[in-house]
């Protein structure tokens, strides 16, 4: 298992395992933009280089202005974070939870975080023959028992998304019981905008969510770190005091900017491919004898075939060069549970051949 | 007063304040080092660009590895961080002190993150007529009364070291009583070697002391965000729980690695530039009706002349392009204190000269 900190993306670990270069994977394992960053970030990085020789500015001000104006929101409803990681953690250190629910299988850093910050984790699990969503009943019973729940919307590794009706439920719900919801939509700007269930055009009479955002999925510039969390003003200004000064780089406010200039060919452009390749992927996979569960995010959860476990395709995989994401250590997955990044055209179909290669080798 | 954040830097402030661009400036408010970053780290982040394609390594192995080496230290003593900042928030957090010691005036964050995570603070105030340096026995005595002391070596706003004998007392009588120690050497590399007052050469003896470096002073790159801290290996791992996953990003371990190479002309050129200039600055200074405070790092604190004090100093000097740090805040300091950089030859010669015309037309 390439995991050993428990997170896709680790090129230094396979590099080590499989005896090649941290550069030469095709990486499955992280989901980030195969178009990679829009020319306005690799440009506004290129010329904005001296940016390194002063502090990053500690109110995050340009950045904060631009994206308010962008999301339609006031300044005080938004937090900029180094990363969507730093907005989490930002949470339960703002309102130490003593018990903070998750849906599992979920991304592993709300336990994590929850682990870390010392609060006790309630879960429950998704169903199996619901692609791993939990049924709202559930969810609403869960909330009685915490402080705070998070979701991931699209979920992750699974890609589902709540209806934007469940999340009302979920969200009034938690609301009566003084219960905050962290809707974690790190992935959601690779779904067309008609397609997201969201509730981030409408949280007035949700004071008790919040909704985290990455940039660094989507805009491909993971090694920047940049995410942010939208909510109600006492809850950011709680966030916010819990923040270290200068947490977020001078480079990635700078690329940050650029991502909120005009993108949108580049948006639709990437959701398009990612609609296509997705579909693609969904179609061919089962004919090579894996489970796809059916998801609407840029990476897809697999059962692998009969006579192969999520350890021996990684393994067999990485030796060929192309790394895949372990699922065995999510709470509620087993022993045969894959991800897979959704990739460009020419990647995938060289992810699919070197599947057939392996798969009929056997 | 510029400093809205709390701390020097923040040229957007200025910017709108006296209206110039940000870059316009020349800020004597940060300390950052004159020659700009060494060469090797230019290139390495021109030809490394690439690395935000992908997430940080979250181990930051091959930094730790380098960096271990070159301070013949072992790696489990290391803890790399997003700034020296997120080093002393992860010691707060860690330990979670009922009470924090500092001595005044000071850097404001050990008090900032002491409030920031709850813990009470006891404070002791540095004699003016010891260039704002405590007694040693007036520093036991608030040992009694914390569970964590911060030490600045050399300590800001006012540039002076404490003895190694006096750190040694310092040490043992705090490990004696179970207090942690964290040595903030962020600005030590600017003093040449021989002439550094450090434990960390000898730390084995100390299981209670942390060392805190900051990588982004010295090698010119505040925007990247890069620390590291010193100690036992089980404080390291203690505050290594606390530290949110990828919170370093991929260009600060670039550069960090860049910065360990072989750069010691730069290093000495380094040094040996701020020693004169220092002492030319020292030497000029009074002429103009300023009282120095003799210091030995990067910076020097300073009192305004008759008829000026630190807020009408910085608007004067900000309208003409030159930042400097009003002190007043600092606890401890007046409303005369201000403290100012160190720069290169050039820039300190047109910075006296702005002086000298703002105090002349008095």
């Amino acid at each position: 298992m390439i995991e050993v900190y428990g997170h896709g993306g680790d090129v230094e670990t396979a590099a080590v395992k499989y005896g090649r270069l941290p550069a030469d994977f095709l990486d499955y394992s992280a989901n980030i933009n195969p178009l990679g960053p829009p020319p306005a970030v690799t440009r506004a990085l290129t010329e904005g280089m001296h940016h390194i020789l002063r502090y990053p500015d500690p109110g995050h001000r340009s950045l904060k202005h631009k994206l308010a104006a962008k999301l339609k929101l006031s300044e005080d409803q938004l937090l900029i974070g180094n990363g969507a990681a730093e907005c989490m953690a930002l949470i339960i250190q703002a309102f130490t939870p003593a018990a903070v629910g998750t849906i599992e299988p979920g991304f592993s850093e709300y336990r994590q975080l929850a682990e870390q910050y010392g609060s006790r984790i309630e879960y429950i699990y998704g169903h199996k023959e619901l692609n791993y969503r939990a049924e709202l009943s559930a969810i609403l019973e869960l909330l009685d028992r915490v402080e705070l729940l998070f979701i991931g919307q699209p979920n992750n590794p699974n890609g589902v998304q709540y209806a934007r009706s469940e999340l009302e439920a979920i969200a009034v719900y938690a609301r009566d019981r003084d219960v905050k919801v962290v809707i974690d939509e790190a992935f959601i700007d690779f779904i067309p905008e008609h397609e997201r269930e969201t509730l981030t055009d409408s949280l007035e009479p949700y004071p008790n969510v919040i909704v985290i955002h990455s940039m660094t999925k989507f805009y491909a510039i993971p090694g920047l770190r940049l995410g942010y969390a939208i909510g109600h003003p006492d809850i950011i200004s709680a966030m916010s005091r819990k923040q270290v000064t200068w947490s977020v780089n001078g480079l990635a406010l700078l690329a940050g900017e650029a991502c909120l200039m005009e993108n949108s060919a580049y948006e639709e452009q990437t959701q398009a491919c990612i609609k296509e390749e997705r579909n693609r992927l969904m179609s061919e996979l089962p004919a090579l004898g894996f489970q796809v569960y059916p998801g609407v995010a840029n990476y897809l959860l697999l059962e692998t075939p009969d006579g192969w476990n999520a350890e021996s395709l990684q393994e067999a995989m990485g030796k060929q060069g192309i790394l895949i994401r372990n699922c065995a250590m999510y709470t509620g997955l087993g022993d045969k549970s894959v991800r897979i990044a959704v990739k460009g055209r020419q990647d995938n179909s060289r992810f699919l051949e070197v599947l057939r290669l392996l798969l009929g080798e056997q």
